[in-house]
Formats: structure tokens, C-alpha cells, sequence
């Protein structure tokens, strides 16, 4: 019997589904996320038609419940996504497809694809950052993906804010001026009245964006001490911002510590689906 | 033959060094940290009063070098303690006593003897604290001490300060106002012109304080979430200070994420020589 790895990232926006063994063997498809009924059952039926599967990851945005004691094990839970707060994704699919599930949220998936096949290959200790609709975070610690309590929320981080130079309060309903409060997309985009895609690569908006960056970046660095720091999502697509997040980063740092190096992602679009195989396979 | 585990705690201002496999098994003498050499050889001689041992653990002051693939593996590397910067200390001690050495940082070691021993006994998730001279914080993270590029510096996080309450402007050399700059037992007495000790519970400095560490640990809890944070050191001994923290730690996070349990460690003044214990046994 041929040995089989399915790989769900589940999205808040859309599902992506596929089987293989890494990015150059790779069947995927993709649909919109609907209710849990309708989305679940697609991708139950995508892995029915390419036989049994030897194992299963998914990738899922969250909150998730990761405690393998817990009664909720494998659920998406407090999300504020409509229909989607308690969903059993991983009993649910794993007992239709009678297989064993890897689950884990779509960063730290996200940390261990690139750790594998992407920009952090062979490296163990790798932060990945996403920055877009929200700021989510996901690490390899020694090899380790990082659970714990609950799993990294590192968006939620707090940072300096100076309210004299950005007078902005923020835009996350539980914390205001966190870091995805002041830096994810919406943030900026509510900051500056345009979507950050439209603001020129000499736009004061960007040089604001680097420090919150960095000023997170530099919480990883304080608590995870990670060789790699990877950023990827929608507003880290404005290439100026590498340059001037390395620099904010080595200004902060300021020669205590040595900055580990901070770049994109190399698996692009991909990167959260391989990271769900890559839990596969992991098993 | 009988197996001897050794233990040294090397701090700035002592060694302790002790022979034992746990608190109720622990033979134990100090000595000031004068010169690499003098001190060194005061660890040696203890050592070898009693026997060979089967195994050493150092957690040792820092910065350190925990990379096996680096020349400096073992070392105390950049420290401004006169004298001791770029000292072997694993190798000396190793190759004179003829023994293989686990090297880490105190507050590692602290993590992993309460842990083991301790405030967090059985819980694979801790984060360490330290709350005095400075401010150190080591982690354990699914059971495994966490190291990286170089190791956890959670004094050096940067933290929101807000200027117009509080303008003391911080007192770390590197980072100002990074959560050492403002938090530790020296920034407290600048900023109050006498030593915390001399400072009542009801004395704006703790509400404060209070709100500083709690930024701390917010920021451990979205990077690396740990189940239990123990939080040690001569600040820490002001009891007010622990229900002051856990309440601003409820107010930052606002129910987005649960706290972990936060108290002091149980091991008291041994936490640090048990933590080299610890690490011998570990292998």
C-alpha cells in the first residue's frame, strides 16, 4: 500500500486541500469557506476520491484547542468567524476518513513547512510570522513546534506606542494598540484612509509599520530566540519593508544581541498547505 | 560504583557549588565570584573531595554560548563582569574533573529544577523569571529548555512606556527603557530614591512595577505560552507585587487568551544550584 499524507489548511476565507510529499509533489484544490457542514464535507470528499490516506494535517486558523488532555482536543474554538466557534474539524474528519489527524494552528504549520522545504530549511528554531488581516505568529523551538498553555499569539503582543508620533489608537477590539492593533493591514488602512497596497514605498506609513514590526520581532527575540524570523501576508508584499525592519530591529537591539536574519517566505502560496502535509508526515 | 551528580550555580556575585540528586539529597557550600581562576579552582577542589562524579551541570551568569557547533560552546561570552568575559568555564571545569559538563543559563536551569522539583512540578511549559540586579527569564517549552541563536533575554523586551506617567527615562546601558531599564531592582531605587525594600506595599512604585512586569509576562504568554511563570529575585520578595501582576496581567490580556498560573518559585535559595543538578541528570 502506497503511503498516502493529506494536508487541510483550513482558512477563514478559503479551505485548501491536498495530498503529497512536499512542494514538488503536490495535488491541491481550494473552495471557499462556507459554513462547517458544507466546507468539512468538500474536503472530506477531495481525500474520499484519492483513496485512503495514511495521515492527515491541518493547518487551521484559530483560536485552536492543542491540549491532546483536553475534552475539546482538535477544535477550532472561541473564533469570532460565524458558525465556526467549536468545531470539532479534526474528530470530524478524522473519523470520516478513518485516519489519524496532526493538527495545529496555520502558523506554526506555516513554521515547520519552511523549516523543511522553505527559507529556514534544517533550521529548528524559526519564527513565522503572518501579516495581513490580522498578525499571527507560529514557532519551532528546538525542533519543537510551541503549544503550551494555548498556542503563540503573537500579535497580541504588547509594544511601544507613541501616542505623540502616531496618534492612531488602534484597531484590535480586545487591546487597541497591540502590535496587530497598530501594524496588521486593517490598521493601516484605518490609519491612513487607503490600503497599504496604494501607499508608495517613500510613504511615512511604512517607516511606522517597520518599527511596530520590529518592536515584535524583537519580543520573539527576547523570548524564543529564534536563528530565523520569516514574514509573510498581505502587507509584508511591499518590498521596502525587509530592509527597514532589519534595521529597526538592529537599532533596538543595539549590539546586546545578535539579530537573526529576517526574510519572506520561499514557498509563497503554498506555505500553509505544505505545512499541513509537513504534520502529516511528522505524524 | 556510586552515581554522583554535580551542581554549580555560577553567579556574579557567588558559585554555589553541591553534590545530590535533589532538595532533600543536596550537600551544598558558596563562595564569592572573585576571579575566573580563584573561583574556578574553588569549584575544582570541592569537587574533587568527593569523588568522581558522573555527570556536571553548570547554570552559569550570562550571556553564554550554547551552540555545540561554536567554538565558544560553554563559555561565558560578553559579560561586563570584570574579568570573566570570554572565560571556558564548561571547559575547565569538564577537563579538570574529568566529566561530562551540560551547560545553560541560570534561568534555564531554574525553569528546569521547578519544573522538575518545584512551583511548576510536571508541567512542560514554565517561564522563569528573575526580578532583581537585572532581569533574566528562561524557558522550558514542551519539556525542552529553550536555547536558538543564543538563549531567552527577557529583561531586554521592549515594553509600552508612557512618559507622561512615568518619566523616569530607564536605566538599561544598551536599551534604556526596555523592561530591565524599567523594572528592575536598580531602576526602582533610581526612580524612587531609595531601595524597593524601604518602599511600603501601598506606595505607587508596586502599582507600577506591577504594570511593567505584567507586560513581561503578556509577553511571554503570546510567544511562548506557558502554562505556569514563576517569578523569582529580591523585587519579588515585596509580597504585594504577585496579586498586583496577576491583575494587570487579566486587564492586558482582556479574555482574549487565558493567564497561566504566576507565583513564586518553591525551591527558594537552592532553585539555582538545583537547576545545575537538574541539568546533570537531564545528561
Amino acid at each position: 500500500m502506497n503511503t498516502i499524507y493529506g494536508g487541510v489548511e483550513a482558512g477563514g476565507t478559503k479551505f485548501v486541500c491536498a495530498i503529497g510529499t512536499g512542494p514538488d509533489d503536490l495535488e491541491r484544490t481550494s473552495f471557499p469557506t462556507t459554513t462547517p457542514d458544507e466546507t468539512i464535507a468538500q474536503a472530506i470528499a477531495f481525500f474520499r476520491e484519492r483513496g485512503p490516506l495514511s495521515a492527515l494535517g491541518i493547518a487551521s486558523f484559530g483560536p485552536v484547542d492543542l491540549d491532546p488532555r483536553s475534552e475539546t482536543y482538535g477544535y477550532i474554538t472561541s473564533t469570532p468567524k460565524a458558525g465556526w466557534a467549536n468545531t470539532d474539524i479534526s474528530g470530524i474528519l478524522g473519523r470520516a476518513l478513518g485516519v489519524q489527524v496532526r493538527f495545529d494552528t496555520d502558523v506554526n504549520a506555516a513554521a515547520l513547512a519552511e523549516s523543511r522545504w522553505g527559507a529556514a530549511r534544517g533550521v529548528d528554531d524559526v519564527v513565522y510570522f503572518t501579516v495581513g488581516t490580522g498578525i499571527g505568529g507560529g514557532a519551532l523551538a528546538g525542533g519543537h513546534l510551541v503549544h503550551g498553555l494555548l498556542h503563540p499569539e503573537m500579535g497580541h503582543m504588547r509594544i511601544p506606542h507613541d501616542r505623540a508620533a502616531d496618534p492612531y489608537p488602534g484597531i484590535c477590539p480586545y487591546h487597541g494598540d497591540c502590535l496587530e492593533g497598530l501594524a496588521s493591514g486593517p490598521a493601516v488602512e484605518q490609519r491612513w484612509g487607503t490600503r497599504g497596497e496604494n501607499l508608495p514605498p517613500d510613504h511615512p506609513a511604512w517607516q511606522l509599520e517597520a518599527r511596530y514590526l520590529a518592536a515584535g520581532v524583537v519580543g520573539v527575540v527576547c523570548t524564543l530566540s529564534p536563528r530565523r524570523v520569516i514574514m509573510g501576508g498581505g502587507v509584508m508584499e511591499q518590498p521596502c519593508l525587509f530592509p527597514m525592519i532589519r534595521e529597526e530591529v538592529a537599532t533596538l537591539l543595539n549590539g546586546y544581541v545578535q539579530a537573526p536574519e529576517i526574510g519572506p517566505p520561499a514557498l509563497g502560496k503554498d506555505t500553509g498547505v505544505l505545512g499541513a502535509i509537513a504534520l502529516a508526515m511528522v505524524g
